[in-house]
């Protein structure tokens, strides 16, 4: 047996017993007489005190208080056991020990004189009567501390040391906690776990398709899943009723930020089903989570907000609501007077009240001016309003507008003395209040409303069905083609559809899509007439999703389910900025693993065996 | 709302309720004025009522005692809710409705008068008083029934409604309680779930795994992996302590009979152990799920079998120990008497005894030899004693044989009138007892020794190392090359490599490996000999493994692990012959979905973006 114990399980009760430990050396620290060493496990971080004085010359010893004597007549007391090694051998030998050596200590359990209240094992200490070194290590490449020294490429490339640090490691726990507790809650509602297969046919958005050659069926490609969507329709078609799986998704895209080319969904199925009971079903697994990992009662029903109403007042599908600072339509009011051509030519005027920042400097201006005409944003302008402690405004178009507009633009803002309005304006209401909503973020941050310890989750609803897509040149399925049309929009099918509004909802968190789904189409006529609309022929079609539509033929029972971003989910609750930071093996921006160096080059072997040759890629540029 | 309850929910207490159910409709029975419809869903069957006659005719009726006119005032007096719908109507709709159509059907629970006690809804019936035909189905290609009438094929193809028959759905209700039941032990231990990649290099054995390539490196691949082996030591080396994982697997290579291109693993890792920890941790578990899924109280320690042990008395390192027939040497007996050339020649001769089969005709001895001489198991033949009533021994050989060897014989097997002693030789003892294995457990299936409701666990422990690769002409890993020799073995990989055991070890039931693993090498020095002995360069092995060997240097842990084949574990407690059976959506023999129809062609703007061409393949024959 390697320990009696881990290293974050001793307590003042355990004074006195002889024990053993097995861990990494996190630090030594040798001060008079006595060598300290810290050592480490997942559980904790228990001091192990190396004395130079062999027992015999305790008595002798001129400092040490009581309690160090008492704890060295037991240390002697075991000694004979380890007749053959001296204690200054030990002594010699703890002071040889460097960082991440892996050791195994037996000595006795000891009452700090000094404590450290940070730790839980801080009451104690071990003093050493066996020392063993199990493996020694090199220095490691960065620093296995919570803030380490190793930049983002040298961590991932030594990733098995990075998992190391404490913040890295408690969110891999996190993570198994989150999973443990999605799985008790599902399965007390009755939900199945069923494992969907990892190879299956690529799908028609195949070019974001990883495929898979198969040696027994030469020229011929498995896919991985974007998603098990069709497979668990399938499992309602076969009755399963109430389906999970915690899975594996595969997505060969250009990476942006945050995604990874493999990443991890909490998918979900339900059969004989309302768009109401997954709600009801989902915000209790929220809750349920909230409550279980973080201690946080979420009081009351999700709010549900329309995606016409999260466009109109935060100019976003997945609204940040822990501030409010909505959108306020200025259009009316300024065309009450016009004459500046830039608000009386926009389509769309939008703005926003921040709250007590009348205080800002044109200095501060100008870099939020900056901050919306950056590229990425495209704003071509900000306009201000400061309403100063008399009341009156001071804006960056008072030159243009009389007091009587620059009131109006006060109350309909429902600004107060302090507070400062920020607007923008511009020809397609949709991308301004994209801007617009990009700014409201920005000041939000600024203002310190984004507090990663608080939370403010929504339902969003009433998605469209349909989007146009300029690329393609025609309607594309906002969530997928399986997404049930709302009832009292269907007959809009034949006439209007891009009107359509659909049973698709997300559940957003701090402005975060961490959830998403729709109720689906059971009835094989309307999932027909979604096909034309999206411009399938039937041959296309059937290609494509026969399977599915067959299994319709054959009772498809009513049914709708959702999909969490699992990796979103734990960075949430985790308070991180990346998804990264909770993978335990994350790729980079390159889809590479650095660590592993994959993917790699096959060999010629390989290749022949797949019936595969490598194309050269020219060099277009 | 769907429905206020399931098809397996309602018993007498809910007599008087009005309840909606939805389902399909498993059968439909006309009855004189009334018609039966069984509805069924995941939980059970519902019998409904539809009645001929409207309300107001009822107390005319003939027919029919108390309980049907209390229950069918009920039904009248929810009826001015239906007002538009006439009681025939409904009694028309009902006649109407075909098998496997989904239904919503409203209606007031009844006592039966006939009740059936194979069915938990046996008590009640509902009497229907709306019904709505939420889908429609065509006629299934075979019957959703316990037994179906559907071929391998046909229920592959139509795998979702296969699933809709109850012994396949309690496949997949028991796999799901075992991930759950796993998962909860594994916890409560303190291991983490920690999810390793699915997209890593290729391996060594590169020649099984399943390769990906990537887009956005062009002519590198990814593999897929055939286990998380070196990702879980990672982990070790991070100092996750204890890991596991339900994870997807995946082996491009030919399918024998029971194997899956993509597998599910429950695999496991820890740190600080011996083997002796690892045989404790996943002795209780193997006790958890049988005691939770299947309510057997295994007993006592698990048997541990030494692999030599297991070749010596079973022929095999998974022996089926429900039956005891162990192999008993007899080479020494017969040679005693030499004459017979065919034992005079055999280097190894091995009997068992079949108890009180000394009443096998020629002709069921003639079916034995058979067997054993099929190519696949490729015995020469096989000789017989039968023990008579009286003692004396009746032997295929004994015309070479005196009574004073027969006597030898029986003593030296044990066996007593009536038994039947079954034995054969050969050159090769390795092979005889391969052969004699197979002749065993043939034995035992005909005796009625393999009750699939018996089970008999055991370890087998003490693997060998290396193995003889003929065709490679080199030692090979038994286990893999990061498995420890044993302590006092290690002294052999000097002079004797072959002879070097591992702590490597397999729980073995009712003949099934169903997990295995060992203790790992955690010493780098140690590994660099092990890589030496299995002829890895060191270019090679630093190529193949840099990454382990690397992380080795910075402080490894001494650890082991084990991997379950959740697959088997399932089929084992289901009582099924092929894991397919546990597996919702299986592959064929070929690695072939028939239901999505994968693997298929990509289309060649899918290859090019790839950057990757097919080779035709040749007909070599």
């Amino acid at each position: 047996m390697y320990r009696t114990h881990t290293c974050g399980e001793l307590r003042l009760a355990n004074v006195g017993e002889t024990v053993t430990l097995a861990g990494w050396v996190q630090r030594t620290r040798k001060m008079g007489g006595m060598t300290f060493v810290d050592v480490r496990d997942r559980y904790g971080i228990t001091q192990i005190v190396f004395e130079e004085q062999t027992p015999s010359q305790l008595p002798l010893k001129g400092e040490g208080g009581h309690l160090q004597e008492q704890t060295s007549s037991q240390t002697h007391s075991t000694l004979p056991l380890e007749g053959e090694r001296g204690e200054g051998l030990l002594f010699d030998q703890a002071n040889k020990l460097g960082r991440e050596y892996v050791v195994q200590v037996t000595g006795n359990v000891n009452e700090r004189s000094n404590k450290n209240k940070n730790l839980p094992t801080g009451d104690i200490e071990i003093i050493a009567t066996e020392l063993k070194v199990l493996n020694a290590a090199q220095t490691p490449p960065f620093t296995i501390e919570d803030q380490s020294d190793g930049g983002d490429d040298l961590r991932m490339k030594y990733r098995y040391l990075d998992l190391r640090r404490t913040p890295v490691r408690k969110n891999i726990e996190l993570r198994h906690k989150m999973t443990m507790e999605v799985r008790r809650y599902l399965d007390s509602l009755g939900f199945l776990e069923i494992e969907t297969p990892m190879l299956i046919g690529s799908t028609p958005e195949g070019a974001r398709d990883f495929v898979v050659p198969s040696r027994m069926n030469p020229g011929q490609f498995y896919a991985l899943p974007q998603s098990p969507q069709t497979l668990k329709q399938l499992l309602m078609v076969s009755g399963m009723d109430r389906y999970f799986q915690i899975v594996k998704c595969f997505r060969d895209e250009d990476l942006r930020a945050d995604r990874q080319p493999e990443f991890t969904q909490i998918d979900c199925e339900m059969s004989f089903v309302t768009q109401e009971d997954i709600l009801q079903t989902f915000e209790g697994m929220a809750k349920h989570l909230f409550r279980e990992l973080r201690g946080i009662e979420l009081e009351g029903a999700f709010p549900r907000m329309t995606w016409a109403d999260a466009m109109k007042y935060y100019g976003s599908d997945k609204p940040d609501t822990r501030f409010e600072m909505k959108f306020v339509e200025l259009k009316d009011v300024f065309a009450q007077a016009p004459g500046f051509a830039v608000f009386d030519d926009a389509q769309y005027i939008g703005g926003i009240c921040a709250k007590g920042q009348a205080v800002y400097t044109r200095k501060q201006i100008d870099q939020l001016t900056d901050f919306v005409k950056r590229p990425q944003i495209g704003a071509k302008g900000l306009i201000y309003a400061r309403i100063q402690e008399d009341g009156t405004v001071k804006s960056s178009v008072d030159k243009f507008y009389g007091e009587d507009i620059l009131n109006a633009l006060k109350e309909r803002m429902n600004a107060q003395p302090g507070d400062l309005i920020l607007i923008l304006c511009g020809d397609d209401a949709m991308k301004t209040r994209k801007q617009l909503c990009e700014l409201r973020l920005e000041m939000g941050a600024r203002m310190g409303l984004r507090d990663k310890n608080k939370f403010s989750l929504l339902w969003v609803i009433d998605f469209p069905m349909f989007e146009w897509s300029e690329e393609e040149g025609r309607l594309m399925a906002t969530h997928h083609p399986f997404t049930h049309p709302k009832d009292e929009d269907i007959p809009l099918l034949d006439t209007d559809p891009a009107a359509v509004r659909a049973d698709a909802y997300d559940m957003v968190c701090n402005g975060v899509e961490v959830g998403g789904g729709s109720i689906r189409i059971h009835d094989p006529e309307l999932q027909d007439k979604m096909f034309r609309i999206l411009g399938f022929t039937e041959e296309r079609a059937q290609e494509q999703f026969g399977f599915l539509m067959n299994a319709f033929k054959y009772g498809a029972p009513p049914h709708g389910g959702l999909a969490y971003g699992l990796d979103r989910w734990v960075s949430l609750f985790a308070g991180l900025d990346s998804i990264r930071d909770c993978i335990a093996f994350p790729k980079n921006n390159s889809g590479r693993d650095v660590m592993l160096d994959a993917p790699a080059c096959l060999e010629q072997k390989q290749l022949d065996e797949l019936y595969l040759s490598l194309v050269p890629v020219k060099n277009e540029k």
